[in-house]
């Protein structure tokens, strides 16, 4: 349904019906009526203008009669699809240009050039009075970032196992909605205004509980704050506390927009290496000797790709390490509810006295990441500081789904749905490991990981993950691709295979599809000795 | 409900039962189970640690003899409410050490000092093995702000004048808590993954056609990204398209969390004058013949805060400014949709054929600040380079309340509460001007604004605006303090009073406690001249 449409008579000594048609026409030329487009009925346009209904019509004639609009039986005026040659076609700019030599110059000239209005003249030569130019008449910047958010349209219709994110059909919609319908007709007042940033207080309480429960960490309420997600955390501790030129270590096998965010606030990032244990904590101290560290960011519950789970003897070290540089310590713990075998690890965050830790969760691996609601604990005058900048970034979470999902939680729900979605990750892991071993078990070497949603394989030395991921995405099934892991270093000859939005037969298919594509992957010449199978 | 909770029985030479004992102590005196906080029950623990029922019956009995646990009948064992002395108080950081001394004194040392560990000794004395500090174990950095984030539990029970949102009690909940589980249940697999930072596309689609049916702005949906209301689109522009040391100019009388973004941006803030047709673009003219400007930022439809709207002579000077100084123009346009008399306001961005502008709109003023759905319109190139921007930030919007509004604007219901909430505005409007005219008519001057959920009345200067609104907000109206508006001069003499929350016998309760808290705004000794009524 279209909103009610202003519309402008331009002055000028042509009758008042050719007039209109002009601005249409002018409309139609720079974009703002767009083709397909419905205009208002000639009634509610002839009020609209102050003129006589028969003017109204005399111009949609003329303009239909010209090719710009056409009329619908019986649904009304239209601005025609295919529209006549006189209309310019709308230049575009493709993705590309930004991130190379367009923007660049962009870039130096702001920096050196004058910017005198007869600049731009010469700038752009394709617009006219009716045509908008599609690129921005200030200096941009060059772009910051090669990070390729996801363009979920690609992945339609494919299995997917580039992203270890819960199966939305195991989402609890009618839960959730419901809760969500209640909690508003309750408390609406209280949660579609303006309050605290700090995030909404029965989801501080309902989360610190299931911190110190679950996690051993003794965290109160003024220790916590939500956030949208697991990104917007990092990127919040990133542009509040570090400064720029601040020397941060990261696993040189990792998480890549976490990269983005520590270094957009200006970090120089120090790849320290990652082994079968998680980070090499050793390397980290030499690391602290020779440079000033201001801190390390690290996923050491199941290490981000690889799954490994940072050893208790590591753990020490590193606490240790933090104390005697200061450091600080963001422990992203993104899935510890999904630890399957024995007692899940403690995190860092449990024994950490001297306050070195920001812990940082998410539900998007429980609930679903589209919820996007995250949370970090710290020291409350960290607490108290990230709060005051979330302010100014985004000013407060979701207060309705908070409270929402509070509910769930204070009720056992999301507990139970923690539960299923444990199990529903059990069974999957197990599956694929079975399609595995039974299909390609002389080309893949893994460990079945202890909890998680992604299973890590490493590569016979005689294939290329990286053409494997190619053949696979060509035949249906959405792969990570293995350098988008790699700090700097090549990428590692592995498949980051993620179990958890695929059932059994659907793992069947994707490990039938990764069997198929094998020969693809085939180096001409071996980089390696041949491994044995497990 | 809790959480199942890992216990952890400490090595030791003690009997089981004592050792059980100590670690729960232990939790307690740490902060990992607080007062009032319920146990786990004897079999459940039992069953964890694996040792017998009577062995962690005997611990609970110690427990409760040290007083450290209280059994509730029927209930079971729950932390003590009032602990034994020898717990240790947890030390609270307030506030106001933010901002003062003591984050100075971290960021000195850290920019000076050696990190060495013996440093930490003398730093806090109060921890033993038991307690965490309160405070960071690493340099925090001063705090970058000074707006303070509303508390609202201090305005319940108050009338709210403060803050020109919409009325929570006409937020559609059924409408939208229907569409927001339609959707899920049609859509959830596209909904609750990851996918792109620029917003859903059924939204961005409704969006462009609202900015071309209704603000004649060429839109299309590669020139549109959704926000987390206006405050992030703010501050998204600032951190991506602006560098330290930019200058950037405001309104001298304006909006302060604008501000806050742009100035964390880098950008150094040139106050220009605002009188009674909003921006002063003479003054901004000349100040960018003296200065190399790199933006503006302006409420040019009803100026934050005084309503005024920028007139159309000045608004064709400001581009022909922004041309010949390549400036960024961002128009910051919150309450488009709420224009009662006369055509609304064409935006700035209805007329930049060669794009200066970025066009700020958003949701908070016609549905809830609550739902954090806000949006920016720029070219092409613009867009691009902020999406990828916003993917490190936040990821990604709310995809499913974004897809359930889009089903509302499709189906018009948006605009039919649209249409609903300018009636009721326009009423509200009315009846506080009538009750004003009635009981304060010669110690307020105002116009009633011509769109906006808030009027802007200037105070007789025999009465001091700000004392003014502390006797009010003692008295239970929540006004808003006139120096939040002011960029550094001294604060207008002024009352913004929203009128959007309120119905006509609040609003008239409310214009009763300004009439008998005028007394207190009486100055000793008046600074200019009375002036008369109108």
């Amino acid at each position: 349904m279209p909103w009610s449409m202003p519309a402008f008579l331009p002055e000028g000594d042509q009758p008042v019906f050719l007039r209109l048609a002009d601005a249409i026409i002018h409309d139609i030329r720079r974009g703002r009526l767009v083709a397909g487009e419905r205009l208002p009925s000639s009634r509610v346009l002839a009020g609209e203008l102050g003129v006589h209904r028969n003017t109204v019509l005399a111009s949609l004639a003329e303009l239909t009669s010209q090719g710009w609009i056409a009329s619908q039986p019986a649904r009304g005026m239209f601005v025609a699809s295919a529209l006549p040659a006189a209309a310019p076609p709308r230049r575009l700019v493709r993705r590309a240009d930004l991130s190379s030599g367009k923007a660049q110059r962009r870039g130096e000239r702001r920096a050196g050039g004058a910017r005198g209005g007869r600049e731009l003249a010469d700038d752009e030569n394709d617009h006219d009075d009716a045509t908008r130019r599609t690129s921005a008449g200030f200096a941009l910047p060059p772009a910051l970032f090669r990070d390729e958010p996801r363009d979920a349209s690609a992945r339609r219709g494919m299995l997917h196992m580039d992203s270890a994110t819960p199966d939305p059909r195991l989402f609890p919609v009618e839960l959730l909605a419901r809760a969500w319908r209640r909690t508003l007709l309750r408390n609406g007042r209280q949660l579609l205004t303006y309050d605290s940033p700090q995030g909404h207080p029965a989801l501080l309480r309902a989360l610190a509980a299931m911190l110190r429960q679950t996690r051993g960490m003794a965290c109160g309420d003024d220790e916590l704050l939500t956030t949208r997600g697991s990104q917007m955390a990092i990127d919040l501790v990133a542009r509040t506390l570090l400064a720029p030129g601040d020397a941060v270590a990261v696993e040189a096998l990792g998480y890549r927009p976490a990269w983005s965010a520590l270094a957009w606030a200006g970090a120089e990032l120090l790849p320290v290496h990652v082994d079968r244990h998680g980070l090499d904590v050793a390397a980290l101290g030499r690391l602290a000797e020779q440079r000033r560290l201001r801190a390390v960011y690290l996923t050491p519950h199941h290490h981000y790709p690889t799954t490994v789970t940072l050893s208790p003897a590591r753990r020490m070290q590193l606490m240790a390490l933090a104390q005697r540089h200061r450091l600080l310590v963001i422990e992203d713990d993104y899935d510890s509810e999904l630890h399957f075998e024995g007692r899940p690890v403690a995190p860092l965050a449990s024994a950490d006295p001297l306050r070195h830790v920001i812990y940082i969760g998410t539900l998007s691996k429980i609930l679903a990441p589209g919820l996007r609601l995250g949370f970090l604990s710290a020291s409350p005058d960290v607490i108290a500081q990230l709060s005051q900048a979330r302010f100014v970034m985004d000013r407060q979470g979701d207060w309705p789904m908070e409270a929402a999902v509070a509910e769930l939680i204070e009720e056992g729900e999301l507990q139970r749905h923690v539960r299923r979605m444990r199990r529903e990750c059990l069974d999957r892991r197990d599956a694929l490991a079975d399609e595995l071993h039974g299909k390609l078990d002389s080309s893949l070497r893994f460990e079945p990981p202890r909890g998680g949603m992604a299973l890590w394989a490493e590569v016979d030395p005689e294939l290329d993950a990286t053409a494997w991921c190619e053949a696979a995405l060509a035949a249906g099934l959405a792969l990570a691709r293995p350098s988008q892991w790699a700090f700097s270093a090549p990428p590692p000859n592995a498949l980051r295979l993620a179990y958890s939005e695929l059932r059994r037969p659907e793992l069947r298919r994707a490990v039938e599809i990764l069997e198929k594509t094998r020969g693809a992957a085939k180096r001409k010449k071996p980089v390696g000795k041949k491994r044995g199978g497990r």
